[in-house]
């Protein structure tokens, strides 16, 4: 049994450690293990254990470990260490990883990655620090990234890389893959290649599966697709990112105002974008900017006291509401034990809607073609949940208050409220969408704004009228 | 200037009229031309407009057509119908369109699709439908289907498709080449083969670009990413999506039990996973399920009224608080007026850190080892925020109401609330988690639960206390 054991780890030099734990976790006793490492300055070591890491693994652990031992566990790993896991950290992390590195390390880090990653490590540095490191690399790398950083922030321009394969559209498929055996500086990983004219303008693309299954002699031409519509360098990357999930591309050809091939975009590159865009939504409507876990206090707590500012004027608004009633509920106080209900069943039915809209509009779902037929729907389900729950609310009412007349009114007014959430819920978020306005980030106070005030005046001026109370 | 216009006419017989506007949209004129050739049952025309479309385009515009005509559309389409783009739909108007569709037509149709595609259009069906379909496909395509079919929902054995090229260990680069162009039946696209050993069990990986920048003689294990973590076809495609989004994976085997290759994942049908998960979230959070723009009222209705309830159970719980009150309040209404902004601040704060905390624990980068860091954190911002809100609406109460004390109660209240907000919206998410209840789906109810109860609580509570008011 233990010479088994003894030829085992002779036979496995790997790290017998779990990188992960079961709950896909990194495995605390691995971090522990690096972190030991780290302190004894124990680059053999350290290497064992981090080297072949997967580069998402290794941004994971860096942001896992204490901030001062960054740098060191980047300097031990030394020519180990791949810059590519700074694209995998959050920014904050990352921007203080950078701050901890001597310039000259950086830029030979990023000398050896694709283009876009480079790029995605430099966009979020201070322009000194940019440029600092952009003089450090040699002239045809700095054009490369100076020219993507030239592009707006969030465009294709910026998530591209550089690197790609295009042919002239005379050659065979037999010199295509001659060149590719031959040629050096190939992105890392390419999925598909480009066929261009003498003015480098894009023709098409040709996946590589349809490469390997075709004959040496034929023409790149005769098996190319031709490009429908290429995305441009300047185009918002929410739009493509629409596009590649639309029509499930893996990668696409970017051009610039010419119509001539500037780079590629690949879907590893996207699906982080698609994933934001639906947190983005997520995250506006909550009224949190795009905050990460490792921003300071001062950092979170301005962005949120924004939104939280914007929604006293709400709430401000809804008590003057209830302060034209002042007398009224004097008159019977049942009416400010009550008045929250409502309120606030209409502030959840509204942002039920809101929800269900916001998305709509972003998915292109929702939209002029079909919005008579779901605010026809949006109309319908209102009124049924709002009688349902005027009919609960307001026979709990009546037992509580020993009151039907109590009952009769909260559960009118629930109903009122209800149709009022359902349609500011849809409404409010298309009315924005038209002005341009982001609908995820000013729906929510609008509508809070409207079932708060119409459900406390439906019920304290239904009240008033019923039990004849001052006003 | 005419001539060349009538020049351009004659080189380009494709449709003259744009598939999508400007902004993104199904252009109205298509739409239209599309419907006046179903009207007319021109064949001719309907295929000359749409049998070119990207299946995606293809699935939009049937969704948009009046429900009736979709079945027509495809039966004029015929052969040129790419019945891939039924997955490019949503459920509802997918199931719509197949009860309309012969049996025959629909088996055909899903002859034709890889089979990730087929078994999307099937698994939603009602059996007795999926078992006519299955029984009019030829024996080897039934089997596929039907074993995928067997894996349980949600699972990477439901999304992955089975044709895929798998290669012995002792091939070369060169045999690999000649087989693929040899080879029948292959996957419309793909981006690795694989290579297994005799009893098929997977070894690893090679991307295509690998073997196109290879010489021919070399050994396909040369070149082999072996395969670190292989996805279990019982695999959840929630877990797969996460692995997916963390290591830029394009595509990856699937394997069974016995780590033998039993199917490929590509990235285009995780896109989806990865984009539903996160507007999973959102809409858990605002309590509506997967309901679609194309449900049906009842279906909407059910689905929200189950939330609207449960939040109907906070109200009251917050209205017995005020009930405890009411003597203080007919005492002084003011309280009335103001008490409502007490309990809407601390709600916003509570689902600003509760959004964060719910997405946090999604992706990962909160959990046990940074615990202790954000709630330090979350109590500081709130006690941050919870101040200068407490100075804001103690001076708005002071002027209103022209009382300073007023100005103190609402200003102190307001202050445990945001507190109490801070904590719960970080500490309900977790401890829901660890009870496997997914946060998204209860924190909302509990935390606005909190911060209600407590809100109304503290403030007439202080009131109370302060002004020395009856109970």
């Amino acid at each position: 049994m233990s010479e088994a054991a003894d030829l085992d780890v002779i036979a496995s030099p790997e790290p017998v450690i779990a990188v992960r734990d079961a709950e896909d976790h990194l495995n605390p006793d691995f971090i522990a293990a690096v972190e030991t490492a780290i302190r004894a300055n124990d680059q053999f070591g350290l290497r064992a254990l981090a080297a072949d890491l997967h580069e998402a693994d290794t941004g994971d652990l860096l942001e896992t470990i204490n901030p001062d031992e960054r740098a060191t566990f980047i300097q031990l790993l030394g020519e180990d260490f791949d810059y590519t896991a700074l694209t995998e950290m959050d920014e904050a992390t990352r921007l203080q990883v950078l701050e901890d590195l001597p310039t000259e390390a950086i830029a030979e880090g990023l000398g050896e990655l694709d283009s876009d990653d480079a790029v995605y490590i430099l966009e979020d540095m201070d322009e000194e620090d940019q440029a600092a490191i952009l003089d450090e690399l040699p002239y045809a790398d700095r054009a490369q990234l100076q020219k993507a950083l030239d592009y707006p922030e969030e465009s294709a321009g910026r998530r591209m890389q550089s690197e790609f394969i295009a042919v002239a559209q005379f050659w065979t498929v037999g010199q295509t893959i001659d060149y590719m055996r031959e040629a050096r500086d190939l992105p890392d990983s390419f999925y598909e290649i480009y066929v261009v004219d003498p003015a480098f303008k894009l023709l098409g693309s040709v996946h590589l599966d349809k490469i390997l299954r075709t004959k040496r002699r034929e023409k790149v031409t005769s098996i190319m697709e031709e490009t429908r519509q290429a995305v441009l360098a300047t185009e918002d990357q929410e739009e493509v990112a629409r596009r590649f999930e639309r029509y499930n591309l893996v990668s696409s050809a970017v051009v610039d105002e010419n119509e001539r091939l500037v780079g590629v975009l690949t879907v590893d590159d996207i699906v982080d974008v698609i994933q934001e865009e639906a947190e983005e939504d997520l995250r506006a409507l909550a009224g949190v900017g795009d905050e990460e876990i490792s921003d300071t206090v001062m950092t979170i707590a301005r962005s949120r006291f924004a939104w939280l500012v914007v929604n006293l004027g709400t709430a401000i608004l809804a008590s003057v509401v209830i302060a034209l009633f002042e007398e009224t509920i004097e008159a019977m106080v049942a009416l400010a034990v009550l008045m929250p209900i409502v309120a606030s069943m209409g502030g959840n039915a509204g942002t039920q809607t809101m929800t269900v809209a916001v998305r709509g509009i972003a998915t292109q779902e929702l939209g002029t073609r079909n919005l008579m037929r779901v605010l026809n729907r949006e109309i319908l389900v209102s009124a049924l949940n709002g009688v349902a729950l005027a009919i609960l609310i307001g026979l709990t009412a009546w037992l509580w208050f020993d009151s039907p007349g109590l009952g009769v009114v909260i559960g009118g007014s629930i109903v009122i409220n209800m149709l009022f959430a359902g349609l500011s819920g849809l409404l409010i978020p298309i009315a924005l969408d038209r002005l341009n306005v982001d609908p995820a980030i000013a729906s929510s106070v609008f509508v809070t704004t409207v079932t708060d005030v119409v459900g406390f005046f439906a019920f304290l001026g239904i009240a008033a009228l019923w039990f004849g109370l001052p006003l």
